[in-house]
């Protein structure tokens, strides 16, 4: 029997739903990893995640693995043992950097922030003036919280200091103007589950020639061959040299999702997601669902929600799984010290839209009533 | 216009042709990762992958990257700096183990035999008499040559000696009898897109208990957040904790795979790999194609054959790209030292057939005809 997965509408922090023609691209025939159609449409995959990223980087490519995977590669190539960084901590993700920095033998600096609020720029930049890092890094769009933190007031403290600039951009790429290189940001790494409609898999990073210059003058080779950007050069970086093979189904998926997001266009795609989340505001509210974060840095691809007492009189993983199990409909719990206090609802790519919204707003009524 | 690759038949050294029940299967729409559907699916293929590495190790898993990341994978978990290894080199994939081993740190002692041979056991025993290592590490079917090596002798030295036993199984797993439990493997790694008809992406992989034990007993964490067993064993190992965002489509893809395997059964399946050989080696002999290697240590889903003059003359890389552009056939040419004088030519999963064959041999024909 061929596997047969039941039908869900994904409103969860990721994966969102797969859009029709990303799943068909997936399953057309697989050519070789060097095959001159592969190579042509991997140029045109770095072209548009560098028109997503707002980068000319050279080094803009998919890397072969998954959204944390790009963390570890952005971090293991511009940090050696020793060094300093200072991370922005807002969420679940700023601390994974931590742990993910730590691990390689640098030196952090952890600037926190209460969850649900964006970080401090003032904060950010007394770290930086007193650690002298070799790195800044923090998260673009929280997935953890919903909060979209203050890149461009970091991302001068630590340039005007010396720092390269390292940027998760996983809830971001494609649902949110990214503009790396006027913010002056060094590395980036995504999703491709998120607001670009395709599945998890890989993970989209861009390096700046800076970052690249930085990877040169290490004093010894990034721990990592698999993630070790001067060995990924050979392949992506124009000379389409064996380093490994490439996902070849994986990338048909993202060039079909890349075209998509060309053929909207970014602005019509970020008014999109914005809309949605108004929807989705406006639908929950009289069900007493109330925004957790400030108007002013809401996340629109991801929205964290206080639960009414509706819900917390089911129980708020009952009423997730009710909605799962009877409607066929994934909401995402809070995580951290969130869990239980919030659900996160992600409208991303495909799915940001007031259908999601309505059908949403009709399975919720129907599993509160009848508790 | 949505993507539409040229239709090939992949006779390289992977990835080989999908399946098109795989095809079908990545197209299925997205669940969640923690979706109580992949949930169960992931038990499936964790133990479907345990009956084809011939294991009942707990963490058999597929890690969320290509074959090379599941190399390392194996490797950084095992070693940590300044320990000993021995890693058997009979080609290119145990060189890459030699330099993956060396950036962790490790101290390697370098076993080499000559390109298109077969490792000695007696100079891997006396490697590790000597050197006293905490791994051994070699190539069960070396790629870049197509020999397959003596496992059992190298791997009885190994532990007989108190070291841990790493196996890269890429181009064996599904295609060859793997049994890492009576073999006394400790750490396995493969890729999907040899012998199991699945696109690259997914590294399928298995620890054993000792090798777990061995992780626990590390002075310092793996430097890889990404590849550390011991976070993974927090979503593969049962507990299903959330790490990262398995590539959900993909792991359909590879479920289905191990079910067509199941199906079939590995003794058909094996039988069928080694008879495809046999129709190569018979189909090109008139063409003048000799064996490279030793019928005693052939690997039958990849076939290494010395180029006759017919092909020189025209030039092998223009002959190897005329079977591409006019006939939609990839073939693979040498690599390192063998560049230029061999071909390597895969009959894996879907594609060991007959029919594979007579296409390649028909367009051969044709090519060498027209020159």
């Amino acid at each position: 029997m061929p596997i047969s997965p039941p039908s869900r509408l994904l409103l969860g922090p990721g994966p969102s739903n797969v859009h029709p023609r990303v799943l068909a691209a997936m399953a057309e025939p697989l050519v070789g990893h060097l095959d001159p159609f592969f190579l042509s449409l991997m140029d045109e995959v770095q072209d548009g995640l560098r028109s997503l990223f707002g980068t000319t980087n050279a080094m803009t490519l998919p890397l072969s693995a998954t959204g944390s995977a790009g963390m570890e590669a952005c971090l293991a190539n511009l940090l050696e043992p020793g060094d300093e960084a200072v991370i922005g901590v807002a969420g679940v993700f700023g601390g994974r950097m931590c742990e993910v920095a730590g691990r390689i033998g640098a030196r952090v600096t952890r600037v926190e922030t209460e969850m649900g609020t964006a970080l401090d720029p003032d904060a950010m930049r007394d770290a930086i003036v007193r650690a002298r890092p070799k790195v800044v890094a923090f998260v673009h769009a929280e997935t953890s919280t919903g909060v979209l933190q203050p890149v461009e007031d970091i991302a001068s403290a630590a340039r005007e200091n010396g720092a390269l600039v390292v940027l998760d951009c996983v809830t971001s790429l494609g649902g949110l103007p990214v503009e790396l290189d006027a913010w002056g940001i060094d590395a980036a790494y995504s999703g491709t589950q998120k607001c670009l409609s395709c599945p998890p898999g890989l993970s989209p990073v861009s390096f700046s020639d800076r970052a690249i210059a930085r990877v040169a003058e290490r004093s010894h080779p990034v721990q990592s061959w698999f993630m070790d950007v001067s060995l990924l050069a050979g392949y992506y970086g124009g000379e389409r040299a064996y380093h490994h093979t490439a996902p070849i189904s994986a990338i048909y998926g993202l060039a079909e999702g890349l075209r998509l997001v060309h053929d909207e266009g970014m602005p019509a795609r970020v008014d999109r997601h914005t809309e949605a989340q108004q929807a989705l505001l406006a639908g929950l509210a009289p069900l007493g669902f109330e925004p957790l974060v400030d108007a002013a840095v809401r996340l629109p691809p991801l929205t964290t929600l206080r639960l009414p007492d509706t819900v917390g009189r089911v129980g708020e993983a009952d009423v997730r799984r009710r909605l799962l199990d009877d409607h066929g409909i994934e909401v995402g719990g809070g995580l951290g010290k969130l869990a239980g206090q919030i659900w996160r609802i992600g409208l991303m790519g495909h799915n940001a839209r007031a259908a999601s919204v309505e059908r949403l707003r009709e399975a919720l009524d129907g599993v509160l009533a009848g508790s």
